[in-house]
């Protein structure tokens, strides 16, 4: 059972039906945060339901008030063996701008980009859709081998994770006894570099609001209003200025409670990493870090919390010119949290913070969409030590613990409501446009991500 | 000729006919600023001068590189009459957000508000095809009584007002010996209130700007890059927030050079109008002035210039949350301008503001988007006076002299390029909604509005 040659052979010549199987579920229009897609996420949870089975899963597409969940079972060909949840989630961005794509984002291709490297295009690539077929890749091989696998394995795959996931907590709480394993694998991360397998033992969390400032009872005529009337865009361009001070700090009140400074020996293992401001910023076009002063860019992403608005808009924004004071002005701003943040408290300080912004005759709604804390994992765990050899053995150079700058909150989930650690092991690159026009994945981290589980599944069971 | 009370009479039994035909123009969706609307800009083009020609003007439809003007002329009955050019737009603002009109903007109708008060809806109804046909249905009563007209008249329509009127000043430039006039006559502006004519003796004038600022070449994942990459949103913000200080008054640098104060006679004029904070931003739901602290409603809108933002937009703004950092954000910016101040200095001011806010890693493009001086007009001219007195005997209350918020180009234009002072006569009204859905005028602004332009006509002539 614990066999790997076979095994990873079997993965290597299973290579590409297991690509056709992951394209057929690109293919699947899943945007969660939409509701014109709503059918095509229940088809892509049918989809991996159906397809579990044929993999030796007992798979079930189950319903919540939101998109499904799919959960599936699987024994242990070893009685006593460690039991495992294994999580993705089967739902994907939205892909506007569409005009910005190269290829059609859900017409899923494999594309040779040079020097011997080929990456998978398209939408969910690489977030989820893509990561979470390694596994189910790695079980199938498995069982194709030894006709069995070495643990015992629940999978559960959500369709709700890019638009904060509302259904996950009471499935949870009504499906705990189901779910609840030893510790739960996750497979949304990136790795170091594409020769560099990484294990993530800090994630931060979010807190993500959605403010609607409102002025006058219509659009005005700046001609006949301009200076006498309140102009929201101007409020609310005065609530995100002030957002941050001159050294980048965010300036809600009590926002830095619960954040802890790295520790030395930390901070210096990511500093020997090689990441300065010019490389990791430089992929994007950029050079000069713009959140805290005097800290390295690993650590301002991996430890360091944050305030962004990912979105503003109000007034005419369409061609040629219209001389509108706004009725209202909108944004859609998230915090990424460290340490022991309180998303709660967060979301309260800025509410507090932009009511103080708001003239008495104007008045500012705000809408939530979720929240997690942050999560710090234990760097010593005989289990994250198993799967970092596994990866070690697999990749070419040794796998390496990071932080993460994204919320995965099912983490947080786990740990609150099942009482599970998880463990953090993914196969993206930070250029893998998750989220962004041209998602893509590399075809090595497929192949060898499915390779890397078949692995990781022989020593945990050791 | 100057038998005012048949030609009145005439105007009176023509109402209904100069409903229908102003009903007709307004079916015709002439939306400059969008090029969808072109084949309409032309046809309300063709439409005004067939009609013309119907009423007694050498009428044409003229081509520029835009949308057409329409030019047509009109000898006067008395040799050595005034010669006057009349000016009016047959264009309208966009009509978004649709979902806003309580009527088609496009299907006109007379509605009954109650209290035996009547008003014309939908788009173009006050700005300013409404406005136009008051003075083309006076010309028509006069002709039928009287087989002439009191003076000479030239009328010049364009159909790029709403848009910047690329078109205008190379017309005006190869058209000058045609189009020069003793004076214009332009009618868009509005009254005092709804029994108070108006004369405007000062206008403001405009700089319009939209700024686009770029950060990574890409969207990017605020989980990844989050606190090291730079926020184009936030650079807006800061552009935006930095606009003002904290009295109101604007930062840029040299903003109020040419820029003079009131004379206190004009200022107590304004106070006895009785309008305050309250009613004057009460009708549109606020009551705090937002602008320079210190002044009065009136002043503000009619003699201080201003900085509005009148669109803003970047990131991800469509339903649900995306945790993106954008790639550029945007923003439509105006200054209105008084006095001597400079468009062009004001707009290089603005620009050289906005680069030192740029970080070095980052860029702005600026895009222009029409700039045209204030106009300030001689208070005690001899047209004024008259034009002021035939206003009187139509209107329950005596016509008074005001400032105007808004922007007119034309007036700049007619002055430099034609030598002409223009006499600003308007029967709109401040709650029309013009550039706002739901736009109406007074039905009662359309009948006394005819019958003020006859009275003034006849005024001209003596």
């Amino acid at each position: 059972m614990t066999d790997l040659t076979p095994v990873l052979e079997r993965a290597d010549k299973n290579l590409p039906s297991s690509l056709d199987n992951l394209f057929e579920l690109l293919r699947i229009k899943s945007i969660s945060t939409d509701k014109d897609y709503k059918a095509d996420c229940r088809k892509a949870a049918e989809w991996l339901a159906a397809y579990l089975k044929t993999v030796g899963f007992d798979a079930s597409v189950r319903d919540t008030p939101g998109h499904p969940m799919v959960v599936a079972h699987h024994e242990a060909a070893t009685p006593g063996a460690p039991h495992v949840l294994f999580y993705g989630h089967y739902d994907v961005q939205p892909v506007d701008p569409i005009e910005l794509w190269e290829n059609d984002p859900f017409a899923p291709s494999i594309k040779d980009v040079g020097d011997g490297r080929k990456i998978l295009t398209g939408r969910g690539t690489s977030d989820d859709k893509g990561q979470l077929m390694t596994f189910v890749e790695a079980c199938r091989a498995y069982n194709e081998i030894h006709g069995g696998l070495p643990v015992k394995i629940t999978i559960l795959f959500e369709g709700e994770e890019e638009s904060g996931s509302p259904s996950l907590k009471p499935f949870l709480e009504a499906n705990a006894a189901e779910l609840k394993a030893d510790y739960a694998l996750v497979c949304d991360t990136t790795m170091w570099d594409a020769e560099t397998p990484a294990i993530a033992a800090s994630l931060r969390g979010m807190v993500a609001e959605e403010i609607v400032i409102s002025a006058a009872d219509r659009d005005l005529h700046s001609g006949f209003f301009g200076g006498a009337a309140a102009n929201p865009i101007h409020i609310l361009a005065d609530v995100v200025a002030g957002l941050h001070d001159e050294t980048g700090r965010v300036t809600l009140e009590g926002f830095y409670e619960g954040v802890e400074e790295t520790p030395a020996n930390i901070k210096a293992s990511w500093d020997n990493l090689g990441s300065t401001a010019e490389n990791f910023l430089g992929e994007v076009g950029l050079s000069i870090p713009s959140g805290e002063r005097g800290r390295s860019v690993l650590e301002l992403t991996w430890a360091r919390p944050t305030a962004e608005v990912n979105g503003i808009w109000g007034g005419y924004t369409g061609p040629g010119f219209k001389t509108v004071i706004a009725a209202i002005a909108s944004a859609k701003i998230s915090f990424r949290l460290v340490g022991h943040q309180d998303p709660a408290a967060v979301r309260e300080s800025f509410r507090a913070y932009v009511r103080s912004k708001i003239p008495a005759d104007c008045s500012v709604e705000f809408h939530a969409h979720g929240g997690s804390p942050a999560i710090q994992l234990s760097y010593d765990s005989p289990v994250l030590t198993k799967a970092k050899n596994a990866l070690s053995d697999e990749w070419p150079k040794p796998a390496i613990v990071i932080g993460m700058g994204g919320s995965i909150p099912i983490v947080g989930d786990f740990q609150r409501m099942l009482g599970m650690e998880s463990l953090l092991v993914g196969f993206g690159l930070a250029d893998d446009r998750i989220h962004s026009p041209n998602e893509k994945y590399e075809y090595n981290s497929y192949h060898k991500g499915i390779r890397s589980w078949i692995r990781i599944l022989a020593a945990l069971a050791a």
